[in-house]
């Protein structure tokens, strides 16, 4: 027996993405029928054999994200009847990450409930992007291989020359500081937070910042631009703060509802994004700046594949070796 | 302790069924927030408590069948979190189920997947209607409670007074003559077979009928009406076999793609299923007669909470005491 | 580590049937005591390591059929405890199949037990043959590899100069038109069907038969002759239909009660059987043929061993390529 | 909902314990088909409901064994399927509880697949009557209600006044020491050992005896009568050893081979046994004496379904308040 | 059968705990021999029968936190045998909840482990009090009926009228902000929050505060008091900022190291926490007020036995009904 | 990929006996913090990457056995999580394993749980040495690989010229003579058992010994020192019964309590051990010699590893092929 070869799969929630990894790997993505019949049920049916393979499928939880989660359930399904070795899932964005607790009685963890369904149908690993929360790892048994994209937007700042001592990374509330914090130490820069206060709020006046933006070029950093509407209320707090320029910086770009014209009518200048969600023709916009991912997926791919640490892939851009 | 009270959920698949099933127990649903946000995600939240009760949710897997299935979930998760003592789910229409065996190498098993799903998540029964293939029972570990319409069906042509000599079910293919055979005895009317043999087919010919329809009144007997299409190739071949009127009964009315205009544009007089699907507005037409199966569901939850067997909800209308 | 080679075992059902497929794929068969103790305990013992081995253990469920599928379940402990790293069974006949589904309240879906009991203590993949219903590999979560015996069955008339225009497959009820069907395609026949209306029958005629058959050699195809009544009363119908000769084929040879003495007192020229079940000396007949299916399982084991796809072994006889 | 009865079920094993069992309970047997097709396939349906009832199912893994054992694991199938509260496995004797380590490598542990066959299907409690080890209890997760048979077999010393200062239990190797010590405590008598050296004995003589035995009477205590062989070597070492009069007395009479014709041909006054086997008409001989054990197992069952403890039925007959 | 009556147990982490909330419950707590052998290994025995009874055992994974949950683990294994219907555990402290996540590669998640290791052996529920992280609930698939003791702190403040304007509420990080917002809340007062910057600090300067502190009586509010460096790091902030008055209030009083010394040597007034976790005589001080969560817990168990919602147990103190 | 190495890690129990394996296995023990914080809760992280990599920890059960139990449950969280392939315990001292059946009602099993907590987070294999019974293995569904000492317990009277005609092996009660037996076959002596009657006894004699052991050399053979008592009161029978010189013999030295100075004041000449347990050097005294084992743990390990068979690690030493 030779020592089987590994194969990727792209469902089709991301499929630039997937070739992308593809090509960056030198390997063809393995083919597959993904087709959903006239009453609306998926049909999948899987091309060449996959027998004592060690398959990749790339699939995100994004919109139409049921659709898009029952494919990769399927999909597992198939490739494990088919004898595949060991199925991995490359998930560049796990939706359903922020239903990570109860927030209220009888509500529902989706998260887990996702995270439930995966390994129960026989999934030997995760690789994703960002969770929202740390502890969405621990909703699995399985290892998690967790991929972040901070080298990569940071690399943005370095290699656009934007670093400086007027930068500032800011979180757009309390709860977000660990992560503006990170990014701050990345570009070298100083870190502030909006002291967001919504619920106390009685007036109509922007919440005010904490730590010095003023005269300063900013960062908001969130983790999903969703609706756009804290990118907004901080934005006008910066504003008022008196930054000079403002960048919204995060990974998983949703963009759900109004959020494109939100962010199009803002203070804002630029919107850097990752491509861990595929932003479709009609959602494009001129500020908006999509950094790609593959190469920290094909990366991990690869030692994984190799059975190599993945420990530094999550170092910063040029070689700083700071560890994030 | 007093004895827990069992309580009913619709998930909004089947709304009027759900309120049907209801009334008949003379119970009020239980409430639920049930709604998608602006990214696509569910979210759901149980408004009272749970705690110890015998949970029923009404959910069919129908279009759009992975929300809907998403929806039954999301509900059990919540519903296990928040104590419901068991969780039973009544699936009018089970989606997926002709899904169920490989026919090729490489397809997945999507029914197995669904029994899976639900049973890992902590379901304790299903209730669900003429599933496509009997072993799908053997797809659960845990009880299966399979209603079937035929005396719900039977009953419109007791009540129309269409029964007579001249009736004879016909089976639209071989493989569906053990459910025209059922339906015969109920009705005491003869059956026949379309001798479909569509791969063979080289000229244009419409099928042969074996069994005798001349002159007769043909009921032809499906378990799903989904595109249309095989109940066209056999109500052509049963014209030219000569019957003199065609009734087109199915428990499940699908009516994707064209289905609608193909069977108002037939030569079938009625179309009668039931309401195990719920047909939008949109696709309401004059020779469709839906069937409430509200009672032998209302009647088996009824029997299931009180410890009741449900073994002679199957036999005919009219208390004929034909065991189907 | 050398990679590990792959050992058969064959735990008695079939002796003849596994030494075959041994000598095929070139390999001694592993050596385990298998014996029964004074009380009808079963003791097993494995001669040499397995550690770090993929097991193939043959073993039909076959008559007795209760003690057969015990020295399977006890091998199954005994290898995994003694560090085998795969154990796979290989099932020429699964018996309790037919125990497929609910067919009245109450009863059990035994297959599914059968399913549950091997996957629940370690087995990592089932090859089997030609199954009562396809249905019953999604009673397994575990990769099943099912084989045919068609191919095999079918070289037969191909070998033996027996095709012919006046050549035509019959299904000895409407159940089984969609077996005959492939088996007419393989042999570039007609097919036809008996229209068995047993439960109805009033008077004493035989079933008629719908399809060409006057005038023509008939093969009449089932998946197991078992007490031999169902291919009793096809033959009646068949020879009243005007046949000119008739030959019974079918891949698996239960043989129970009168089987024997009914088939050599019948029409029936010739009964094609597979040796998925040994045929003990007390049960054979001039009239029968069993055909070896060492072939295909070996070529299987052959392959999964070296994680091949199987998909080709079910391609007719003569490379035809007919897909089945 | 009124609070579910609970219902008994015999599947064969041994139907005269199971009728006194329901006698002493004042309950009726359930009734339930039990047969075997022609082909040796069993087949099980369970006449009445039993939804939402806690069934016991009274079966010894007794001979012919595997068949027995099959018949108690097609049983939970079909109840749980049908919706049983709880399934309770009263299993008089235990076949397989001696292979309950690997004495050898390669070898299985039969009685702990035994465990998981029938925990992996649904059963939530065994009871029991002396297990070969006690360890096997810790085969299983589920409670197992174990019960001893020495009160009962204690009971026919007492009520048939054979008690007295020259009576004297014999455990017939090392290994048998702590029964018989519990027995001699019982019955107020000393306690001895047969020296049994086989493995290195090299002349003919029998076995020494360890304690005070001579002009005494001597019961002869294991746990399992089976060949019948350690019986004979331990009498002949307590006939050289000077006993006056000898009792053989164990729970389970497993009796194969020629274990009858040796016992009746030795100096064995008595053979004192309980029903926990059923002996046939064939195997039955003078010197025998069954006791019942239905009375323990009754109560049992009895305590069960009234949530008290069993503890009490383990204590000594005629209230002596001996604690075993 | 009479409805089964639940027990409470308690292992000796929190013994007066668990009486106080007995004699609200107004029960016996059942006894149990629970001890350690001279080898260090745990006994424990239940010394009357639990058999159908719903079982609710406290215990805190306090220190020693391994042999306080192995005897709540020993605990479940003996009362799952000795057939109990629920095991239910309350965990007034939850130890190991802070390793909730991977903060760097091959860390363990602890807190999922504990998890997996109680569900695993069958408990059907756990009631704890403020988890580190609300994800916590997600590591579990169980219901986790989540208590929290702010509405028990908060009623200190209300019963020893120290509200007022000049009352503020202050996180010690960005990280606590949400859990001082909802105490702010509860108490009528505003929040404020530590500007904690350790990491990037270069000179010596307390760090700063932001919002309105000056002039005010500050509580400090963190979940856990473990070495004391936080509440003493933040207590400086405070002091430099120019509050009146300090209050440090937590739920759990862990208290290892010298955090006794260091809150008795600061600037801390007094020092409030719950009785989650038992304080030895010898890490008792003035300054520390413990308030007993019996209440609470007594009214959760009562609840779940009743099969009542716990939710308006959540809500503050005086019946204010601010929903927490 | 190159084919993945092994790694082996010590968690503290017996760091020497680790060691040496390592150095007979010419292999670096793997790196790993394992840590305890102030308040007691357990921290490790393993250093370099065990991606794909065949992990063997070392970790006895010992003093303090739950500490050293959870860092063995904590150490495999963090392994599975860091995708190793899998993970070999190796428990040189198994604790808890006389915990192995209710020897009373409402007693715990805490040998299963211990084999079920390790089961349920993945573990592949336990590697152990003489389990204080061998059921204990069969609460294990994974391979357990049973080491004995007896070779290298033995080795010792060869090495030293002990053996000889006067050489006897003596059970200290009867429930050990299987053992004794065995260790005399390995030493070509005789056997003898301490007729030992503890709970009969009203006077104070010693207890008698049967077999031949006046004017002998005398091995006492226990598989545990714990308290040292049976030890004791099993030399005063063979002082009384005229033994020359007296060995105690045994695996595992827990030497709890007094042990120590029981030994030391006792008739013994020497107390042979192994060191399956690392004794302090406050429980080191004169008369006791440690024997390595690490030379079959190795051994196991190296087989194991490289797919080999283990059963003859199990031979009597000097190649005399006395199986065991």
């Amino acid at each position: 027996m030779t020592p089987p070869e590994y194969q990727i799969f792209s469902l089709g929630s991301n499929p630039q993405l997937a070739t992308e990894i593809a090509q960056i790997l030198d390997i063809e993505l393995s083919t597959i029928d993904v087709k959903q019949f006239a009453d609306n049920e998926i049909y999948e049916r899987i091309h060449q054999t996959v027998r004592g393979r060690d398959v990749y499928v790339i699939q995100g939880i994004t919109e139409p994200v049921n659709d898009n989660f029952m494919k990769l359930m399927i999909f597992i399904d198939a490739a494990r009847r088919a004898s595949a070795r060991t199925i991995n899932v490359v998930i560049p964005y796990f939706g359903y990450a922020r239903s990570d607790r109860k927030a209220r009685s009888r509500e529902p963890i989706v998260a887990r409930l996702i995270a439930n369904m995966l390994e129960s149908q026989g999934v030997k690993r995760v690789i994703t992007l960002d969770l929202h929360a740390d502890q969405v790892q621990g909703f699995f048994d399985i290892p998690v291989d967790h991929l972040i994209s901070m080298p990569a937007l940071g690399h943005y700042f370095y290699a656009n020359q934007l670093l400086g001592d007027d930068l500032v990374v800011v979180a757009p509330d309390h709860a977000s500081v660990s992560r503006a914090r990170k990014f701050a130490k990345l570009l070298h820069a100083e870190w502030a937070v909006v002291d967001h206060r919504t619920e106390e709020k009685v007036n109509n006046k922007p919440d005010s910042v904490t730590g010095n933006v003023k005269g300063k070029r900013a960062i908001l950093l969130d983790d999903i631009i969703d609706t756009g509407s804290s990118m907004m209320v901080a934005s006008q707090a910066l504003v008022a703060a008196g930054v000079t320029e403002l960048y919204a910086v995060a990974p998983h770009a949703v963009l759900s509802d109004h959020a494109v014209s939100k962010l199009e009518n803002s203070a804002i200048k630029r919107v850097l994004v990752t491509n861990s969600i595929e932003v479709p023709e009609t959602k494009q916009f001129n500020k908006l700046t999509q950094i790609s991912v593959a190469e920290p997926f094909a990366e991990a791919i690869k030692r994984v594949a190799a059975c190599e640490s993945i420990e530094d892939i999550l170092k910063s851009p040029d070689n700083l070796d700071v560890k994030l």
